[in-house]
């Protein structure tokens, strides 16, 4: 059991940190496990609540993300809760305005077209009270969650919150974006440490709210390519890490171990493995054996095909198998390399659940 | 001087033979250089004659295609054309209709949704005669050509078109189609051997009808992972090689350069070096020396990130220099590492191709 935080005295005591203690490369008994996305459109009682709520309502309304978040962890033997919320609350806290567009997801429609754009973010936004909502819901499930497992929060990570901004959405090429990295340098830096800022404190919030692992979700990461990543992305990522464990500490509150998912970064594991975060999150394109030889300093997640979901159990438990005999049993948070798609059965996440607990206790034995 | 083929005899002399004997690994006093999407929307004179006509009327009517293929070759110092198709003339020959719908790109209103779609094909397509129109266009644009610069001939790759089909159009996760490869594996097999009995012959006319090289673009490859790939992309872009070269050689026309381009599969270069393909291409999240270290049998391609062309000419340069310096001079051919975007400015292709030239015989000296 990890050794209790000033935070964690104010919660119910946690009973299972299988989670902590593999980010933080202590010895596990079993191998810990959730899925990106675990709260989300593929379980019914999602779609009805949702049906009743538009999603930034959800995200703002403490018992509704509450509610929310505790939806798989009442299903499923899960390590891990994540809390619900959604990356570019960090861009509304800035001033911009966001709304969920159906069938194409959260849109701006003011997106920052060029540098001067940059004046209209309120950078100086006092994140504690912009984004309490946020920090309620933390509070509120971690109480809810009676210590049954520990609550992750997230942020998104600088490059991906501005090319969102820049883009106003999903885009293929993300050239829009890219184009600022090449011909706006300095505009460019200045945006991603303005979210860097806000980024940082709203870690360390949600961290005093109760939240007892961070993941930092760099998304877009893969559209960059190394030169890019290691300029643009990879300092700030750094400096997220370094400020938030070093402010944590500035307030007697021992550092929560930090996981970094640059979504298709293949070309970018040796940084990320110096980058100063306890877990890299991998993408199922990447090789487990081939991040092992170039990781040591981390624990890994991930990292299952999602589409491996639509198999059926006996195939789903086989590639389960394969993952484990492949990552081991240490060091290592079972995920999928992506989050769960809204049309996937809500049994396989059982399966998947259940099958990374009994191989990994058997090859533990 | 590449041997002349059967099919060369029928055509202006090849003045220009530097991107087929960097494809065949040999000696190249300068790299040879094009960009895949040259011939697009970033041109005005496209944009001009696509404004009169649609898409597909363009690509099936040899005198128009023929005009856009030739339109960057007459602005830049480019070492071959490619001609102006488009992969999904696979599936509209095999009865699959296809729109091109604006902001969307080609769609199929009536997608493959299920195994027994597949029965809609029409599997038994004369090739020769259904996709007439490019191997005229190709003809006519080899004449046209004058023997100043090699003709790319092109075609999808069978797991990008079997995407392309179940999806019916672009996809972020394309659950769709891999759906197909965890649930409906004997099925997946079919249509990919559906699509490369057509792919084949396809390519083969494209030779005889005048095209001096070939490139198989399996654009969706990077959604795979290393173990759907080596299943169900790996194995038909080999039958494609191997049928199309023996084909050509029984016909005793002697087997042009083939190049594959698995855009984001940076998982299978080792792979890739042993398809029998002469050549690999890379999309710019491939590390030059980490390519090369693994790709001795092969010739590689690209790999210039595309939002480079938004650069200042000193920036693209420098780019330019550093990626011919990671390359070296042999063995290779410059290019992207995707295609040409519609907001590029063409004087950036200009200083691409200008740059690659004048770089490389300086390190050549």
């Amino acid at each position: 059991m990890a050794a209790p935080t000033k935070v964690n005295l104010e919660f119910p005591k946690l009973k299972n940190d299988l989670i902590i203690r593999a980010a933080r490369g202590e010895k596990t008994e079993r191998v810990p496990v959730w899925a990106m996305r675990q709260a989300g459109r593929y379980l019914p009682e999602f779609r009805e609540l949702r049906a009743e709520h538009n999603f930034f309502k959800i995200v703002q309304t403490p018992p509704l993300a509450c509610e929310i978040t505790l939806q798989p962890i009442r299903r499923f033997q899960l390590d891990a809760a994540i809390i619900f919320c959604d990356i570019l609350v960090i861009n509304q806290a800035l001033g911009m305005e966001c709304v969920m567009v159906p069938g194409k997801g959260p849109t701006f429609p003011q997106p920052i077209a060029k540098p001067e754009d940059l004046k209209r973010l309120d950078k100086d936004v006092n994140v504690r009270d912009k984004l309490s909502y946020v920090f309620s819901a933390i509070t509120l499930t971690r109480q809810e969650l009676k210590g049954q497992v520990p609550l992750i929060g997230f942020a998104g990570a600088p490059w991906t919150l501005m090319a969102y901004s820049i883009e106003g959405g999903g885009s293929k090429t993300y050239s829009k974006s890219k184009k600022w990295l090449y011909t706006h340098v300095e505009a460019s830096h200045q945006f991603l440490q303005i979210l860097t800022d806000v980024i940082v404190p709203y870690l360390v919030c949600q961290v005093e709210a109760g939240a007892q692992l961070l993941q930092v979700f760099d998304s877009h990461a893969g559209i960059l390519g190394k030169d890019l990543f290691c300029t643009f992305s990879l300092p700030y990522l750094k400096q997220i890490v370094t400020r938030v464990k070093d402010s944590l500490r500035s307030k007697s509150i021992k550092p929560v171990p930090m996981i970094v998912f640059a979504k298709d970064a293949h070309y970018g594991l040796e940084e990320l493995n110096n980058s100063g975060y306890d877990v890299v999150g991998l993408d199922w394109t990447i090789q487990p054996q081939q991040a092992r030889a170039v990781t040591s300093k981390v624990s890994l997640q991930g990292n299952l095909d999602p589409c491996a979901m639509y198999c059926n159990k006996d195939d789903l438990t086989s590639k389960v198998k394969q993952m484990l005999s492949q990552f081991g049993t240490q060091k290592y948070i079972a995920n999928l390399g992506h989050g769960m798609y809204p049309d996937f059965p809500p049994e396989s996440l059982e399966t998947f659940v259940n099958a990374v607990h009994e191989i990994s206790e058997k090859m533990n034995e």
